[in-house]
């Protein structure tokens, strides 16, 4: 019988576990090409509008294969419900039984792209923050930041938000604990900032490469489709060094798809984040070196945080 | 919070379900194109050897959309586990919201294949059985003729299966129903049997088609891959009337795959299920046809039984 484990068990035991070391080792098991990732499964609805996406795999010798099924229904705030759904489902790999059910309710999901970003800041930030850029008031916008502070605990932060409405709220909640300035556009956010994170679902570029500083690193998380852009592409043309999560994914979704397309970039300049954090030829240089990652979010990470998740629940249990 | 039914509560809900009506529905609605049955996702496994596969959809308009999750591990014997594991996961249509959880180790898909035999014999047995023949003798076998009562109580069964052991096995447990006779050969079923039902896994043709009686109807159980195949092309060539549950999925899986790949029959003579039971031009018109039913599965059988027992279940719970 799997163990089922409720969305306040998982918050409480997600705290016991070092999630940044764990999408570490799962992006190097992912591009050392010991995982087994199928495309991921999609399923559409017109009326309510909504998107379901089913992500599985393995890691290869590992005990588990995960499945996450993780929703979008974007009318749901109208009822007082959260828009992401879903959950987790742990298997054997040896037997197909099933291990336990997470009944995350999306919040993994978010945890593990904030853990990304973390990591990404981890290797790629320059060694003196001038302030961190934040584009986005979402619960991405949020996690961003609180889990950049594990590494970077710079305390300044410049943030802009497609409402005034709603970056007012994110500075109000966040003022306890940072020193928050609202920027009048995203350039005056790149203008002040040497870190920066997207975390729009916007389909026009919102940072041009003019306003970029040196030494800047951007971590581009909203953009996950073909369709969605938060990044000019001169932004990836005038980085130094540009790193995707998946390269395989980078040819059909994300920042680094739409500057391949424009003819901005070549695919060569592309490596891949797995590779770089075990390769310090790899990594920035110097600290006038402009830095982008770009993530799509790939299945190992929830592979990954499931499995932590699990693991800590049982043994806190005994 | 999702309703989590196990095992024991899904075959007591069961038992108050009318499954076949159930298939039946589910068919027209496919064949109807009221649903929405995205490609299987399949994740392979080397050692031990296992296949997990995740069927999902819906119907149009429907509250619920359902996603199964299927697997073998045919090394599990060997520690006294059963092959096939899984669950069915029932979610809202609307808010994406998990709904329940049926923890039916594979036992709904056993089902959900017998209730599509019965309902395929219900609309293409002769009216005169001379006996029930069935070729192999696992638990689809046993399935199999249990279902076929309910529409056609025939007692006479030949039975054909790889090993005499398990052949005997199969005779002793059904006997007391049923007046049961073991066959030497495939071609020894036919000769006795004016309905069949071949459940096995063969990578070679079983059954022959100078074999074939007058007026048989077979359902072909067995081949759900482009590898296996129970039925000679020739068979389906001698057969009048040759009906896939999916005519997608036929394209490149089961019988009729191989006869059209052999290129023993067209495209053209190949007619859908869900049609075919809505149009009695398409049926048997005389009591000397052969007819072929090919079976692969089809996501929208696992949607109905999903929904027909997560309903049965909370109304008996109020």
């Amino acid at each position: 019988m799997a163990t089922i484990i409720n969305l306040k068990d998982i918050k409480k035991s997600i705290q016991s576990v070092d999630i940044v070391a764990a999408m570490k080792e799962g992006f190097i098991h992912y591009s050392n090409e010991k995982t087994v990732v199928p495309p991921v499964g999609e399923l559409l609805f017109e009326d309510p509008p909504g998107d379901v996406h089913i992500k599985y795999g393995y890691i290869k010798n590992d005990d588990f294969y995960v499945i996450k099924i993780a929703s979008g229904f974007y009318n749901n705030s109208k009822l007082g419900i959260a828009s992401s759904q879903g959950m987790m489902l742990i298997f054997s790999q040896k037997t197909g039984q099933p291990v336990a059910i997470l009944l995350d309710e999306g919040h993994l999901t978010d945890i593990r792209t904030a853990a990304a970003g973390a990591l990404a800041a981890m290797y790629f930030a320059p060694k003196k923050i001038k302030a961190i850029g934040i584009i986005g008031t979402g619960i991405q916008a949020k996690l961003q930041l609180q889990f950049l502070q594990k590494n970077n605990p710079c305390k300044t932060v410049w943030v802009w938000g497609r409402t005034l409405e709603n970056t007012e709220k994110f500075k109000a909640e966040l003022s306890p604990d940072f020193d928050i300035h609202i920027a009048k556009t995203p350039a005056e956010v790149a203008k002040n900032s040497t870190l920066i994170v997207t975390t729009t679902p916007s389909e026009v570029a919102l940072l041009d490469a003019k306003d970029i500083l040196p030494g800047t690193h951007i971590t581009a998380v909203g953009s996950d489709t073909s369709d969605k852009q938060e990044l000019d592409s001169k932004v990836l043309q005038k980085a130094d060094i540009v790193i995707a999560d998946s390269i395989p994914q980078s040819k059909n979704r994300g920042e680094i798809y739409r500057a391949i397309k424009d003819g901005t970039i070549s695919e060569e300049k592309i490596v891949e984040l797995g590779h770089v954090i075990q390769d310090p030829a790899l990594q920035r240089t110097n600290d006038d070196q402009i830095t982008v990652v770009d993530l799509t979010g790939v299945a190992v990470q929830d592979i990954m945080i499931a499995k932590a998740v699990y693991k800590t629940y049982m043994n806190t249990k005994i």
